[in-house]
């Protein structure tokens, strides 16, 4: 390493990401995020881009256009060249969804070295909702205010006494002095865990489209609409290629794509119906805006 | 694809394997192994290691030489090349420890869309110990036969208010109906659940080094303990290799290494060990049957 | 490993897999494909889906149902209970292109270990194309006869030459005997290597999509192509659904889904046609059969 | 994002690395490393160690004691927060084997896109070895000055040729104008490419023990010795954790290991010594500079 010389380049930074470092945004009713550190930013995912494409993208005159172009056209391995780590305080059932992205790092607080405090998640009561009929893993219509606190105390009850107990067990003057790594498999899975977070941003878009869909479960939601606008600060050019391509964009299948084709064509579009199952000709006729299939369908089906 | 013939191969298979497929192993109160399928056998790993290295394996003379070679020089992508898949049930405070190994694929029971049984872990008499005073992750120390029955107990009857409590919130008969996804909040960590999880022997291999060693918890290392005999069922040759290279092996820092020399040359040692620390040198003593350093120690050194 | 039994399953097999493994599907003039292996099947996928989704799979009736609906919702994780282990040889530019996909498992034939066999690619004269003047990494016009001749025979001279340099560096008896890891550094990357290949089959797809795409250079999509048959005849449910969900779909963005609404409603389109680039629109137009946006766009649009 | 206040943090940084950041360090004849970006440091470390253990590392008095523990004990994930991001030009041939750690991010130079320059890797003279006799991969033996420019020369002109024919086969004047993608696959493997590589410290350190090993082509060690360099500047107390714990040390196999206590307790070794191969032998009696076991083995045993 002999021909050190000046150096000629400084980080790229971001002073909107600077801004918010170490800050606590709140989420749910314990749980927080805090930006701890990035790397890069909208322009080394273009400088990355170019080193690939060489010369090949000097008629892409704007890097905005670039990162758009990427984006679309599913070129991630320049988003990758951004990272980013977090600090987040999550219900242990949300970390259970959150740890099944298994491209980041993690260093999860360790119940087997440490004494949990007591903090657990309990649901606000709007978002107390009742099992969704027809989403086998959603909720759906609300409770009343008195059935709302109902459930809440049960909840709040039970964890209270699954931490006394906790202490009880770990307590070595009354008596039992029993191993942490044991004293805490009867806690709730609505027990806060805290970890950093490391992730590149291409695999951090694909974390927030999966987890900010409205199918994802709303406590995980909630941390992916944090995200989404820490996104937005950090790479701006970036979350807007993304709302237009993914977050916004729908995927058609070879078949909805036809029946498209055919209507725009004013063609007859029975035959291409009939391929496609109940369940898709609905989501179909929801997103066109056109009149329900189940209105269709609920006329001759009798 | 028109140039198709007769089959040339048959699918590498191991009898020992194939009679225990879907075979429940038990594991802790109510957990299990089960093999679902694999891919490969020791004679894979040799037919992978010969591609690699051509004509340049001709001189090692026979396939279990090659095994251990590949092992003891870490040459770990022939491993790669088989293949396991298994059903595990397995309490969720274990699965939380089992899902940080990343390169895996998973498919796990979601109670979000299903309802668990009523299954829980209760520690065994002999398992509940307290917390070690010297390792700040480990047990130590047995309870009286009382002791023990109480904290059982205490277990016990929290999981299964914990559980009555789950079924009520989920009951739309007597009242709320609320959402699986959220009822099972409050359920306990040493709930069981299932999946069934697939890895390369490779990774398979860290997962059991990790997971058998004494500083792992002991309700993981009891399924650790089953999948080394599955191991040991499918690939002794690399079992075999595993054991000896690595299960066995130590690893011995620079200085641990020159102090082991100096030693056997009868030099003196006492300047390669002010460089190590307490633990270091407590721990090299114990490896290989020192008087204990902490005796040296206590004497003064000139 | 105590309460052994009987073996309760068979490992799922495909006949239509058994009757090709080791078959060499010859690809490009000296490559191949072989399939040496694989697990699962179309049923071993439903099976790991119904562990997740519990009783709540219970409604979807059969089992392409299930597939179709995993596929289209990218619910990716049943994929990967599947695995696949093929034998490829192909050029090394191939192969460059190949291992950028990193979720598999590899073993390449080493030249630093054995000595290359003089075998090289030469593109057929059909394959012998210009660079494309609208598509910067893509090939376009054939050369006449005689000029497609006079290139193969000066890319057959270069390897020829570098093949009997290559010998001549590793002759101990004409001279140098110089190491095989240098004396193969000057072979050209048309010469063929070989690996042996393990993916699962979510990756596989992830694979298949980019490389059988037409902008994936014809030499690696010649590969990709093999294998789609490959696929076909191992889970022919799952290439089904993948046909139709992802082969022959198209990713609407935000802006192209609100102007196909805007269509079918007959409303006016030139402000959502605005916010698009030339490109998207001309990409819009063509896939959805309009007339070529460069005509509507150099008519005044008022 | 309401709760915005004033940062709380700044980003960690490393003078040392910021005074090189972008400075090229030559590598072999036409390559370099220059530094791009990079995120965290060795207090990074521990303080991700310290939210996995709590207020259990509170008894590591020290930072540098902290890191040197998590070596040890292949505590890896800590070193999974820190990420370095490197512009690094290489002769294709490296970046072959280079590309084979696959857990990290790549942009490389595309030569479908754009067009390559003539800038090809040819050994210096000392470098220019004969193919080992005991090293199936290695080189050995020196040529003589007259043999080396032989050498040399033809090594040279080959390239020279190759890329005269690339240029014919690209000019559109001249006759073909053969695509890019096309034309460069007559191209020797000594041709130098270029890419950004992203990738974790961990990762980093098992990328930097392999190929700074003496196993390991001297050419990718070159870049290998670099990256130490880059490395000790960086995390100065990851390194000698680095140098201590791996890049120093030695694994013992079980009964390498057993012989060494045999050995310091003056018991007899033959029995031991049988059980191993003469190659574990003789790496064995190197490693504690014993007499040379094939001396050994010569005089009877009994």
């Amino acid at each position: 390493m002999e021909n050190e010389e000046e150096p000629l380049l400084s980080r790229p930074s971001v002073p909107a990401m600077d801004n918010i470092l170490g800050v606590h945004f709140t989420v749910l009713d314990h749980g927080f995020v805090r930006v701890i550190d990035y790397m890069g930013n909208d322009d080394a995912i273009v400088q990355a881009a170019r080193v690939s494409y060489g010369t090949g993208t000097k008629s892409v005159r704007e890097d905005e256009g670039l990162i758009r172009y990427l984006m679309s056209h599913q070129h991630t391995t320049p988003f990758e060249m951004c990272e980013i780590k977090i600090h987040v305080k999550l219900p242990i059932f949300v970390a259970r969804q959150w740890i099944r992205h298994r491209t980041a790092n993690v260093n999860e607080y360790s119940a087997r070295y440490s004494i949990l405090d007591e903090e657990f998640f309990v649901p606000a009561a709007d978002q107390l909702q009742q099992q969704s009929a027809i989403n086998r893993q959603g909720r759906d219509g609300a409770l009343s205010a008195e059935q709302s606190e109902r459930v809440r105390e049960l909840i709040r009850n039970e964890a209270v006494r699954d931490y006394a107990n906790y202490i009880s067990l770990l307590d070595q003057e009354t008596g039992q002095g029993i191993a942490r790594e044991l004293a805490r498999i009867g806690l709730g899975l609505n027990f806060y865990t805290q970890w950093y977070w490391k992730i590149d941003l291409h695999n951090l878009l694909n974390f927030l489209q999966l987890r900010s869909d409205p199918h994802a479960q709303a406590e995980i939601r909630a941390y992916a609409e944090v995200l989404l606008e820490v996104v937005k600060r950090w790479v701006p050019a970036t979350f807007g290629a993304f709302d237009e391509y993914r977050l916004g964009a729908v995927n058609l299948s070879r078949t909805s794509l036809e029946l498209v084709r055919a209507m725009l064509q004013g063609q007859d579009t029975n035959h291409l119906r009939s391929q496609m199952s109940r369940r898709e000709l609905s989501d179909f006729d929801e997103l066109f805006g056109m009149p329900s299939s189940d209105v269709q369908r609920s006329v001759p089906t009798n």
